[in-house]
């Protein structure tokens, strides 16, 4: 992959913190021409003549005028992030001085950085594969302990290795099966098709697992959207605030995070759940199925993955919840019932004609009982698993859509096999399925596809 | 300086890049524990065994779980910020991930920064003084060039090689009159009282102009606050406009500056103008006061160092431009006079009439005529002389107080030597004046002063 488009040999530059004001702000500039640049501003050394990996600290002058003092890292490439020269400057985190920075190295020759440049340059030089490079951008939209995991498992390789070895399979296969057609008139079979048979079933047995595995990826990715709906005195603002008060300390620990978000969003084992706030709901209405909220929250509700339907049991009869249920099913919701006010429940009668509906959840959103077995039921709505750290997950739509090409690819293939077709166009197959597996890991891409998937990254990356 | 305070013997940690997502986040530690803290997380190698100033990338742990790649950064004190072991690990740019790097390291026994306690360490250990510290908070906040190359050439001790040189005088003849009070029987001069009072001349010079840069320290620290006034079709509007928009684009290339900001802010050579908008005038009242916009417009006026009053050319007579000049002259307000539309002016009797008055610029703001003389005359209205780099000048309050305080001690001194007043006493003058001096560079303070001081800092500095 090294050297695969031309026209990189430039040096580039961006602001890799965020902006704003802060004790340090870095700057990243990477290129040919990294270390000549930047030695022209630094006065104190020669810093071209010093190892890699070592860090400097000087002045940083433009046309003889003091900029900051700054402390300067040096990575020689392919050592470095991109597998170019790299520099960063740590600098005094104001973003005059930062700005300044930037525009002193400009003029000696270095350009902005587009969104992602860095890692796309990492990608081009064969650092990362493409599957890595995206994972790069997820960690930095982690928000969770699931969604860090998968992204830095990925980062680290987790998913090419997969790919990898699946494509060395095929690989192997396929360059047998070229080989039978190099001696076609001689009718032999240096490829053992029993043994490839196998083959292709371990490979379609991985892919269906990688895709079964994005459901959970894009619950981590993307969280999942919870519906709480109820009559406005079932208790719903008290089971949010239960919900959200036991989290709020946790999140409000992350930094820059705004309160905003945290209002509505609830982090159960590692995996987002936000909480979507339903239209409020007439009192005196008659006709039962917009009393119970569901009519006006519909709207609501059609975007949430999980509905959270919340009464007050003292005023629920079990045809009625028959009535809520039936809605539910025919809007094609997975959903969670709440029996609130549980600890003033008028004795066991009641309380018996609602045990024998499945799925109901005795609370009181007051005393902060049953919220544990809330979150449970919400978790267990929509994570088929618990995510472990060691086990791939595909959290990128791209993937997911490649996957499923190569899933069919090696169906045809296995189809192929069973009819005993020709080996050319057996071998037509699998390279239909090697490049559908290349598109994911980017060894075979094209600018449009880069350019879309690294826009998507920040400045500085 | 070394060692001034017990019980800083702790390793502190704090993210020292603006929060939000980025590239990278970079996180500090600084302490005794501060390499075995990373050493227990950082699973590629032997983190203590490494030399200073080195650069280190690997995988970051807690418990087994992993948490990032991470670059690792290592500063061994004492050639470190704070004078201490310092870590530096740039990691993704999640705040979630940052959040879990910090936490990971204050299970290990950290514990976080308050705010500029780095700097503050980096005080006690003697790598700063007082000034110096102070500068490095200035630096940050700085947003033109006035105010960073003050605050750097503060950081780099142009202050307080003034104040050290003023110290090294007065501490050196001081011991000469001390030394005299030892061998008070026998009626000896070792001091030269006409050679110390040369110096104390030449020390309160020194003072004065620093004293007098005040003034300028004190625009270049905050800017300058600008009321533009005028009828309401004297072209107030068109005026501001043209003065922001030429500028827009220079203060909107500043990453991190709000749009809100820009659009009231002007820099003019490095100094930042604010320019307030005022209150709507009544068309019209018969007032001539208020038809101007002064009365209503008072309020501001008041906030302003500077008024900019705008008026049409054609619809002005010198008498009612006598009446606002002092309006202006009684409110003891400096003031701009632009005469707007001047393209479309009536001939030259009334041009005549304004030029007898001082202070009027012509104007078109439409055509953008005059517009450089405008600014211009903003800057000359406060700024004495232009900033020069290699010139120090006071822009904290605290140091001016104290230098009143040396001023006040100095000029007792040669009170005290024009009467010839006896040597005990003569040293009780120095030692006030030291005192003060020493007051300003930090090597006398007290801990509520330093406390009140780097409360003001960011976090992680």
């Amino acid at each position: 992959m090294v050297n695969k488009l031309s026209g990189w040999d430039d040096t580039i530059i961006a602001l890799a913190t965020p902006p704003g004001i802060g004790a340090i702000g870095v700057i990243r500039l990477s290129g040919l021409n990294a270390f000549n640049i930047i030695n022209e501003l630094f006065s104190s050394k020669d810093l071209t003549a010093q190892p890699t990996h070592t860090i400097h600290v000087g002045l940083l002058k433009n046309e003889g005028e003091n900029i900051d003092e700054v402390v300067v890292s040096l990575f020689k490439g392919p050592r470095s992030y991109t597998g170019e020269d790299v520099i960063e400057i740590s600098c005094h985190g104001s973003p005059y001085v930062q700005q300044q920075v930037v525009q002193a190295c400009i003029k000696k020759g270095a350009r902005i950085a587009k969104p992602g440049e860095f890692t796309q340059r990492a990608f081009l030089k064969g650092k990362l594969d493409l599957t890595q490079a995206e994972a790069v951008a997820d960690l930095i939209a982690s928000n969770t302990e699931a969604s860090q995991k998968t992204a830095l498992n990925n980062i680290r390789g987790g998913f090419s290795q997969v790919l990898k070895s699946l494509r060395e399979q095929l690989i192997g296969f396929s360059a047998l099966i070229e080989l039978e057609l190099d001696f076609s008139q001689e009718d032999v079979e240096f490829a053992d098709r029993s043994k490839f048979y196998e083959l292709i079933e371990s490979a379609s047995i991985t892919t269906q697992q990688l895709l079964q595995s994005f459901q959970l990826g894009n619950v981590i990715k993307n969280g999942v959207s919870v519906a709480i709906i109820g009559k406005p005195n079932a208790g719903k603002s008290t089971l949010l605030n239960t919900l959200l008060n036991e989290d709020r300390a946790i999140v409000s620990e992350i930094a820059g995070t705004t309160r905003d978000t945290i209002e509505e969003i609830l982090n159960i084992k590692g995996i987002l759940f936000r909480l979507i706030d339903t239209a409020g709901i007439r009192e005196h209405s008659t006709d039962v199925i917009e009393l119970v909220g569901i009519e006006k929250s519909m709207e609501k509700m059609k975007a949430a993955d999980v509905v959270l339907y919340i009464f007050d049991v003292n005023e629920m009869s079990g045809s009625e919840l028959e009535i809520i249920k039936t809605e539910f099913k025919k809007a094609n919701k997975k959903y969670i019932l709440a029996a609130n006010k549980a600890d003033v429940m008028p004795g066991p009668s009641a309380n018996d004609e609602f045990n024998a509906s499945e799925n109901i959840i005795f609370i009181s959103a007051k005393n902060k009982e049953g919220i544990d077995e809330i979150k449970d039921a919400l978790f267990s709505s929509t994570v088929n698993k618990q995510p472990a750290t060691e086990s791939v997950v595909i959290t990128n739509a791209r993937h997911f859509e490649s996957l499923q090409q190569v899933m069919q690819s090696l169906q045809d293939i296995k189809a192929g096999l069973d009819h005993a077709i020709p080996g050319d166009l057996l071998a037509l197959d699998i390279r239909r399925c090697l490049y559908y597996i290349s598109e994911i890991t980017g060894d075979i891409s094209n600018e449009d596809m880069l350019e879309f998937i690294f826009s998507k990254f920040c400045i500085g990356k």
